[in-house]
Parts: C-alpha cells; sequence; structure tokens
C-alpha cells in the first residue's frame, strides 16, 4: 500500500527534509524575532534527557555547576584581542534599560569566557584554590545570518564549561578528558553516534584559544556537524583577567585556563544522523518516549483499552518510558505515522484480536526498511522481557547504521582535488602535510574546511605540524 | 570561649547580616553590571535541588516544559496595556545586533506572557488541545534600581508557567492547584518554611492579571517575602493573541490563561527565613551537602583519616548527601565555622580519642543557641541510623521554629494605626472591610503592604470584596 510521503524525502531535498521532520514531530518553530527559536515540549523533552546525562558526567569530572549573568560589559570583551575580533560581527548590545540610555552599552553574552575569567581571578589566590572547574547550563546569543533551527540560531541553549589550572599540562589534559569521557562518551553512548575526535587546525580554532578539540560526526547527507568542542586557551585569558595565583613555594604563577561546550545544536545532530524518510529514529537511550502501546481499535466491553493500560504500567513499572494512545477516535494508520515521526523506538500495537490471542504485534522504529519492517508478533506475556531487550539492540542498531555509513562514504585521498570530490557525498581522510593552511584556504573556496587531525592510530596529535597526521575533510553544517 | 563574630549579629542590623552571610559562605558576587549577581557553586547546588523538586511537582500537576525566545518584539509587549504599562519601566531593549541597527528594538523578556500567547495561538486549534500546559526555566530581565541579591536583580532564574483553559473554572481551579500543590507543598515540606497562601488585592496584581494569588512568608526579621505567585490571566491575553479554539459544538471561544512563578529569590527567603547569627541553617532535604565528616586531627597510623572515609562511603550508601573534611592542616576551629556558615545540618566530628572510644561528636546546625549547642555523642556504629533521624529532626525543628515565630509575630489588629504600628516588627491580621482601596493606600505612606488576603478557615476567596475577609499586612521585600 503506497502512501503519499508525509515529509519531503531526504534523497529530494535533504535540507527540506530536515525542515519538514522539525514542523511535523512539533519540535520546533521559528520565533519571533530573527533566528531564535521555540523549543516544543517533545523536543524540549529530549533535551532535558541529554543535559541530565552531559551533567552527570560533567559532575563526575569534578566541575560544579554556577551561573553567570547573560549581561557583559562590552570592555570585558575586548581584552582578548582575537576573542573580540571573533565576536563582534555576532553580538547583541543592550544599548537602553530602565528607561534610559546606559552610560556603557551591555553586550548579551556569546560565551562567557571574559566574565568568568574577571570572577576566578577574584576567587583564585593559591595554588590550593586550583584546578577551579565550573559549568554553567544557560542562554547564549550570537546573531545569525543565515538561521538554521537547532544547527544555527541567534539563541542557543548549551553547557559552557570554564576550568582554571595551575599548568599548560594540567589544563592539556582536563580538556582531553572532557572530550574524551564527558561528550564522545555521551554522543556515543546515548546518542548511538559515532565520531571522529580529533584536533582542529589553527584557523578552525576558538576565537582565543591555543588549541581546540572536536567532536565530529557525520550527517544523513554526508556532511559534517560539529557536535561539542573544548579547548585551551592557554594564558591569554588568565593574563587579559590578571588571573594570578601563588605557587608552592610562594611565588607568583599566571594560570592556564580551558573552556568547552555543548549545544542544542546537538538535536540538529540527533535528528540528522538517525532520521529517514519516515522521520526521527531517537535512540531508546536519549528518547523521551521509548515505547507506546496502541490501542489500535477498542471492543465493546474495553478489552483492549484495559489490557493496554495494564501494559503500561507494567513496562512503567520495569524502567521503559512508556505512553498509551487510545485515541480510537483518529485513525490507526494515521496514529502510527505519527509516532513514526516523533520516531518512538518501539511501537506495541494491541487490538481485539490480539488481546484474544494474547499477543501484541511489536515494531521497531529502526527497522522500517528492513524486509520485515522491524514488526513481529510477541505473547503478551513475554512483553516485559522483550521490550527492553528490543529497546537494548534498536540503541545498537543505530549506532551501528551510522558508522557502517560513516566508514563507507569515507575515502582515502591524497590530493586536494580528489579531498573536494570526495566531500561531495561523505567525508576525505588526507595526510595533513599534504594540505596545509594554504590547502585549506583551497578546500574553502568549495566549501570544504578540515573538520578535525588525528593521528594515525587515532589519537590526538600534540600540534598541527606533526608528522604523519591525517585530516578529515567534509562540507559541514 | 567568646569569639569575635563571623557575621554582623541579625539583631544589629539584619540586611547588613543577610549582605554578609552571602559573601562569606560563597553564595553570590554582585555581577559587573548593576543589579545582576554571580550565583557561586555552592548557592547553585541548592537552585538545582530547588529545581528538581519543583519540577517534579509542575509534572505531576501535567504540565510540560518547552523553551522560548529571550527576545520579545517590542510590539508584542504593547498589545495588553495593563502588562507594557507594568513592564515598560523595567525593559532592557537590545537596538544593535550583527553590526547593525535593529530595524525593529526587541525586549529581553522580562516574563513571557506575551511570546508564549502568539505560539498558544498557532498551537490551539481546537477543544481537544486544552488545557495546554507549558512552563520554562528561564532567565529573566527586569532592570532593578535597588538591587539585592537573591532578593530582587536584574536578571534573575526562574521558572513560569503559561497555560490555556478552555473556561475560566478550568483555569482557576489549576491556577490555584499549581499554588497549592506545586509552590505550597514545596515550600512547606522542602524549605520548611510555613506560609500564608492567599489571594493578592487589586492593588498588588501581577500586570494584565484578572487575580494573583501567593505564598507569603516572614522572614527572621519579621518582614513579608512573596516567595512564588500564580496568576489567572482572564481573557487579556487570549484577546490580545487571538487565541480561539472551536468548542465541542463547533463554535468559536476565546480561551482563557494563567501564568505562575517561582524564581531564585526563594534562595533568598531560604537563607532570611533559617539563618542565624552562625550563618545559614539549612533545612536538610534542600541541603546540597547534608553532613561533613571532619577529621579533627589526625595520629600517626593516619587512623581517624580513614575512619572517616569509611565512614562517608557507609553515609552516602545510606542515602545521606555527605561530604568528607580531612584539611587537617587548617584549623579545626575555623573549618568548624565555616560549615556552621554554610548551614550543613549535621556535623560528624572525629578525632584520635573518639576513634580510639569508638565514637564521634556528633552537631546538629539548627540547634547552635540551644543549651547543648545541639551537641551529643555517638557510638561509631549507631551513626548510620543517627544521621538520618537528626536530618528528620532538623527538618522539622526548623519548620517548628519559623511557624512559632510566624505565629507570636503575628498581631490580630482592627485598625490601619495597630496595622501599621505591628508591621514595625511583623505582620497585622486585619479585616480587609477595615482597609479597602483607601486604607492600602495609607499602609503605603509606611511602606506597609497587604501581602495577601484569606477567609477566617485560611481558605482563598473569590474577590476582594467577599465578607469576613481577612488581610495580612506587613513590610516586605
Amino acid at each position: 500500500m503506497a502512501k503519499a510521503p508525509v515529509l519531503t524525502p531526504q534523497a529530494d531535498d535533504f535540507p527540506r527534509w530536515y525542515q519538514d521532520v522539525i514542523a511535523k514531530a512539533e519540535l520546533a518553530d521559528n520565533g519571533p524575532v530573527r533566528g531564535t527559536m521555540v523549543i516544543r515540549p517533545y523536543a524540549y523533552a529530549i533535551w532535558e534527557r541529554m543535559q541530565a546525562e552531559v551533567d552527570r558526567r560533567i559532575k563526575d569530572a569534578g566541575a560544579e555547576n554556577a551561573y553567570f549573568p547573560l549581561f557583559i560589559p562590552e570592555s570585558y570583551l575586548t581584552r582578548e584581542a582575537e576573542h573580540v575580533e571573533g565576536f563582534s560581527p555576532e553580538l547583541a548590545v543592550v544599548t537602553h534599560a530602565g528607561g534610559k540610555e546606559l552610560e556603557e552599552p551591555v553586550v548579551v553574552r556569546p560565551t562567557s569566557e571574559t566574565v568568568i575569567g574577571e570572577y576566578m581571578a577574584k576567587w583564585i589566590q593559591s595554588y590550593r584554590d586550583l584546578p577551579l572547574l565550573l559549568n554553567q547550563w544557560a542562554n547564549v546569543v550570537r546573531w545569525e545570518l543565515r538561521p538554521r533551527v537547532f544547527l544555527r540560531t541567534s539563541e542557543f541553549l548549551w553547557q559552557e564549561g570554564h576550568c582554571a589550572h595551575a599548568t599548560q599540562e594540567d589544563g592539556a589534559a582536563y580538556a582531553a578528558r572532557v572530550l574524551h569521557d564527558v561528550y564522545a562518551d555521551f554522543m556515543v553512548r546515548e546518542l548511538a553516534i559515532p565520531l571522529f575526535v580529533g584536533r582542529k587546525t589553527r584557523r578552525e580554532r576558538f576565537a582565543g584559544a591555543i588549541n581546540t578539540m572536536t567532536c565530529e560526526a557525520m550527517m544523513g547527507d554526508g556532511k559534517a556537524l560539529q557536535m561539542g568542542t573544548s579547548h585551551e586557551l592557554g594564558q591569554n585569558f588568565a593574563r587579559a583577567f590578571d588571573m594570578n595565583y601563588l605557587d608552592a613555594n610562594g611565588d607568583q604563577q599566571l594560570a592556564w585556563t580551558t573552556s568547552w561546550g555543548v549545544s542544542t545544536r546537538m538535536m540538529g545532530g540527533l535528528i540528522m544522523c538517525h532520521g529517514d524518510d519516515g522521520g526521527l529514529r531517537l535512540p531508546p537511550r536519549i528518547a523521551a518516549v521509548q515505547a507506546v502501546v496502541m490501542v489500535v481499535r477498542d471492543d465493546e466491553s474495553g478489552t483492549v483499552a484495559s489490557t493496554a493500560r495494564g501494559l503500561v504500567d507494567e513496562l512503567r513499572q520495569a524502567g521503559v518510558r512508556v505512553r498509551l494512545d487510545d485515541r480510537v477516535d483518529t485513525g490507526f494508520g494515521r496514529r502510527a505515522t505519527d509516532w513514526e515521526l516523533k520516531g518512538v523506538p518501539v511501537r506495541i500495537e494491541l487490538g481485539p484480536r490480539d488481546v484474544e490471542a494474547a499477543e501484541a504485534t511489536v515494531v521497531r522504529r529502526d527497522r522500517r526498511d528492513a524486509e520485515d519492517r522491524g514488526k513481529q508478533t510477541v505473547p503478551l506475556g513475554r512483553l516485559i522481557e522483550e521490550v527492553p531487550r528490543l529497546l537494548d539492540q534498536a540503541q545498537q542498531a543505530l549506532h551501528d547504521q551510522a558508522l557502517a555509513r560513516r566508514d563507507a562514504r569515507t575515502a582515502e585521498v591524497s590530493t586536494i582535488e580528489e579531498a573536494v570530490e570526495a566531500a561531495a557525498t561523505g567525508f576525505a581522510r588526507i595526510p595533513y602535510a599534504a594540505l596545509g593552511e594554504e590547502g585549506e584556504d583551497r578546500l574553502a573556496e568549495h566549501a570544504v574546511t578540515v573538520r578535525c587531525l588525528q593521528r594515525p592510530d587515532g589519537s590526538l596529535p600534540a600540534s598541527d605540524e606533526e608528522p604523519d597526521v591525517l585530516a578529515y575533510v567534509a562540507r559541514s553544517y
């Protein structure tokens, strides 16, 4: 039975498919002010799960949450030269408040290195105060001329970690620890998104950093998405904000700082990494709704609805995040398509004949394109063991599919021309020596960039100049 | 042994005491932009617990979280006349962004009725879409001329619930449900703060509301703090944003809206309701650190420190939020004073002689002024049962003390003069008929206001004009 597609097929127009999913799965709307967004409850519930999982890992890494002001005096931004140059074009400026023109305009934070630097400098006196490991969950504003919901918005939600360390080595080790133990661990395990974890080239660094490290993922159309970054800021901000401390010998030293962040952009990555022509496909570990029990239609005695309610209770007690759909006045097909659109990992469909046969049709969302369309019949009595098992399988399958695609679409190349060609459909891996900064300029003419550098064994290079370093090259969001 | 006080005594200067506690317990700093604040990790951890407890109750009440933009077009604000009049003097306005002057200035949200109204109007089509129960956790900005950390800040953190209902009755019932089941339940149970829950007079209503209900608490100096409010907005915002729906008969109807919020202001209430001359006294259920195990001094073999670590592990496994203090290079007295300042409910002090006798000195923070100064000796083997019991007792004791003070300082009066006199040290209860709007004007000359109205049985009046309504009158923050 051929249905008219609910969404623009990915193969026809991937950006349009993305917009369609966001609208039809009720994830977000454009805000009234250019480039802002409204995050609707279904997407926000996923963001809350992301926050909880990232936050737990941040706390395990020893950082504490705090909150710093939204408004930053314009003069703070200018203290670190590269930083202000990087962010100036994107700033939103408050010039009037409380009915008056302000003496000094204030900037809406685009990121908080400067204001947090000012306070860290006050709080740090001695080596005993180090490392000082802080994080905040906040909104930031960077004015976007070409906004795209979740991916590039004038306001977005994120966490930003800001730390001060006694030595460069401590800072480097902590920035790498966050990259691996907080970000990569979260993205791979919870979001089921495989990554290239590497070092940014000088050209792609954060404004004010001496080293930026990144988690890069491949989306369904072969383009790259930067999912999260961790920066060594050297002593640039420490110097700008006089972040001095007394070491164990009583000598004055300048601290070393790091910063790191992930944002609502990850929602875009989740949609574009796993989505298919039916809509979202949510990895069960991050899904706010892992399973839905659908009453296909009820019988006169209401047995189907009461069986469904019983199942929901049982599954909930077994720790499954489950929802009941007993809206039998809406057509079953329409409801099923809607849950498919919303990417709920497992649907449990229950009609009068199923109840009579003491079984249910169970559908795994991730296997929509498989021959069996992900459907199987499961005895009611076995659902309580079967559903958690199916959720685990779905989690793994989504990861494996994304990994297989990424590897299939990553070409080994040796020239800039080949890299540009490969970037039309995926990533290219090329010795960085074959590129260099000049090669990056040439790639840029084709809207292609170096996403990250890795050693041949996949580890982080200590510098761009290290021999044998490999560059992953792609178009990107 | 008389010690120099760490803090200005409350009796000497309560506002100064408040500032001292905030600085010395490392709760917050003033931000660089007038009226903003930096929430430091120790206070932020308490705020996170407040958020979790309020959020759980909000979800139990059926509302879903979402996120709406920080920036609101200036034109939105002006659509509801009373609303814009109320908020205009406090607005911060962005006039420049992305390096250009904006065509229409945008306002930094002081509250989100307008922007959420615009979207609700889009989302609501039929009576089946109602009630629409939304909430967001966000920062808002209201420019403050006389800022005070946590109590009145130009930027603060809060949750704001925004709901649309089919009928006035539904809206009224839901606004009251949030007031009681979310706010009052949280404040009494978790914060141990007794309340007067009542109706605001017309004079004290939220700008744009037809009814504002409030939770009012008495602080240590006898002044009132408005801890949270819930508003019936009638059809004012629904009309301004064309929030129409088709009812079951297919007729077009205008929705009814409500909104409700609590903020970081509750941190101020927590400090001022329970604090004493030693600093904070945190109710155990909201304390981020419920107990600290202090190594008084170690012996050569390190037995004290290892016993302390073992205790911490055991207590943590028993569900106590516990921290180890083994910084023996800092004087014991100084550390004890610091934990007292920070209001940690239970201190467990362990020295070499204690370990030898297989016991510990346990100190309940809330009983600092009692004859035994809250101290008792507890065998080590019994701590695991005793500590949770002491935490429960401390929670109850803080509530009971606050309740006793509130009742002792609430005077039954019948004239405006008596009300003003009583408000010098606490609250006055007076028949609202003896005041009226004219009486409110006269109270205002003495900086005294009606905090809320109640029926004699403590329930919510349906209007200011109801006979027998009682007014609680006080000075306030």
